[in-house]
């Protein structure tokens, strides 16, 4: 088992990665003390993994929260319900939330977690590669509107993130890929060599070789950790993180939540930041090639999909980065060097989402 | 106009109190400085104030959200249409929510700008006397549960409390009354001079006499700011500004929103908390005496209403206070000086209330 620590003072907390973890009952009573847990997940991981987690964590009183599978669910609405159950439960401030899922289910339990009482603890149990990779550490908690994506939420940190990579084997290979553009953004953003790595390693990733995971993993959340720690509440650096990810909302906001999936979204996004990285004069064709190489052995998209570029255009606008009216993008200067930047021609922005 | 502070590192923020603020252009262009501006009210303060202040903002972008007034509006359905306002008029990041209004509007609006986009920044504008000595400071924002009050929400300071005197011109009397009790409270578990200086001034202060008014609310404001500075997110000592509010907003929910004011609850609450700190033989009886004619003066509760003593004790076991099963109160060792407790005999609580 590997554990890394995100330090955020008096708010920070351990990542626990390896395989069997949610079995691992000494693991699981240094994380849960006795408190009143509500359980949260989905339909599809409920069934496969909610009694096995609920059998290592011993004496206590455990309640269950069940929500329909997939990103249209992620509202407020669904959120209110969460609240419900604990208010209804009669829930003290001492309980603790449990997300059990991917990313949907832990940013809306986490916002529930948030706002119950005014914040109560919640541990991140991610079962999908994107939630282990990024979603389940940080603290970004929310849920979407209709005019955008997380456009509701709250930052609040979990008290521990388990992450369990044996539960990656019932993912759906889709699910699986579109984690692995996650994956790849840490590279581009931050670190050539993991890029290097990643591109020697892809085969073995593709195949779930446990080392190669729970490496790849590891290496991903000291990333992620080390700039949250840095920036929590996204006031500069934290901005990175979302790499591709403007481009990846308006494709997600315009085709409507679940047609894509987020890190498919991503993936044809950082494709996109790429393109207008080059454009600009930063970023070399052939690194761009390398970023459109590596996708494409994922099997991830690499271009928009058949939406009018004025779409696009307007949901970005709408995008939380906007400051000022000055649309802000994350650009690649290099392979793992990334910054924030208003500084690009509009043709360039208007000319790469037409071109899409 | 008086001016004071809320230590609080990077959120600290200053407090404004004084006669005619509203209308003071050169106040209003500090604290606001052309951001885009949602202003949220209710129906009976909007026609009175919203175009004053409006006239003395200036330039930039103005919308505005009037809800129903009073405590049952104050629901998680009531602030996602605040939310809708502002993902519907596209608000960005560095916009601000301003609460003109009560407790109820200050508490809501405060609960939005959290959520927004994980957090933007809001403005109290106080207009009841509640609300200027207690509730627009401190950054405890939210909404009431059918399962109890202020079940959800979060901490989010404001930037900047506006509080004009002037505005409690129209504040019907039972409300202000009401106002009173909080006031009252802050001699009662912080500061025997101020309980001295108010029994003597109570009259002035019904009679709202500027230079008793903004003395009373600088001090209540002075002693809420000291106890948030030192304890945030109520670890510990901010726990003392619920003194009497656990039997009143058990009051209150038994009674259902809006049939007694919350500081018409809280009186009947302080007196309750007191016998029990005299029947602990903590508190003199001739002290308790003081407290009571001090609220009957004011017109005010000083016993709870004819509800079933078995409800309030079931409704307060529910409260936010509640730790592991422990009920903890806010008790009086004297006037002036109040402590945290659950060193009780239960049967003294249960005498206190059955003979209510």
């Amino acid at each position: 088992m590997e554990e890394l620590k995100v330090n955020l003072g008096d708010r920070s907390y351990p990542i626990f990665i390896g395989a069997g973890l949610l079995e691992d009952r000494g693991l699981m009573r240094k994380v849960f003390r006795g408190e009143d847990l509500l359980l949260v997940s989905n339909e599809t991981v409920a069934p496969l993994y909610m009694d096995r987690l609920e059998n290592a964590l011993g004496a206590g009183r455990v309640e269950r929260c069940v929500l329909p599978d997939g990103e249209q669910h992620k509202t407020w609405e669904n959120a209110r319900k969460i609240l419900d159950l604990l208010a209804e439960g009669r829930f003290h401030r001492d309980a603790v939330v449990v997300a059990l899922g991917g990313g949907v289910v832990g940013d809306i339990a986490g916002f529930a977690a948030a706002c119950y009482q005014r914040g109560i603890a919640f541990v991140q149990v991610p079962t999908t590669l994107l939630a282990q990779v990024d979603s389940s550490v940080g603290g970004k908690t929310g849920v979407n509107h209709p005019q955008g994506k997380n456009l509701l939420g709250a930052f609040h940190q979990p008290r521990y993130v388990v992450a369990d990579i044996s539960t990656l084997k019932t993912l759906n290979a889709r699910e699986y890929r579109a984690g692995l553009a996650e994956v790849i953004k840490y590279g581009l953003i931050y670190d050539a060599d993991f890029f290097d790595y990643l591109e020697k390693n892809l085969g073995a990733l593709l195949e779930q070789q446990e080392s190669a995971l729970e490496k790849t993993i590891r290496r991903c959340c000291e990333i992620k950790a080390e700039i949250v720690a840095e920036d929590e509440r996204e006031q500069g650096k934290r901005a990175l993180l979302n790499f591709g990810h403007s481009f990846g909302h308006a494709i997600e906001t315009a085709l409507g939540y679940g047609v894509w999936l987020h890190g498919e979204a991503v993936a044809a996004g950082m494709v996109l930041a790429s393109r207008l990285s080059v454009l600009m004069g930063w970023l070399d064709a052939a690194d761009l090639r390398r970023v459109t190489k590596l996708l494409e052995s994922a099997s991830l998209p690499t271009r928009a999909p058949d939406v009018e570029p004025a779409r696009i255009m307007e949901i970005m606008r709408m995008d939380k980065k906007v400051l000022q009216g000055n649309l802000r993008l994350i650009l690649l200067q290099s392979i793992g060097q990334a910054i924030i930047s208003d500084d690009y021609a509009q043709e360039s922005l208007a000319e790469v989402l037409g071109a899409a």
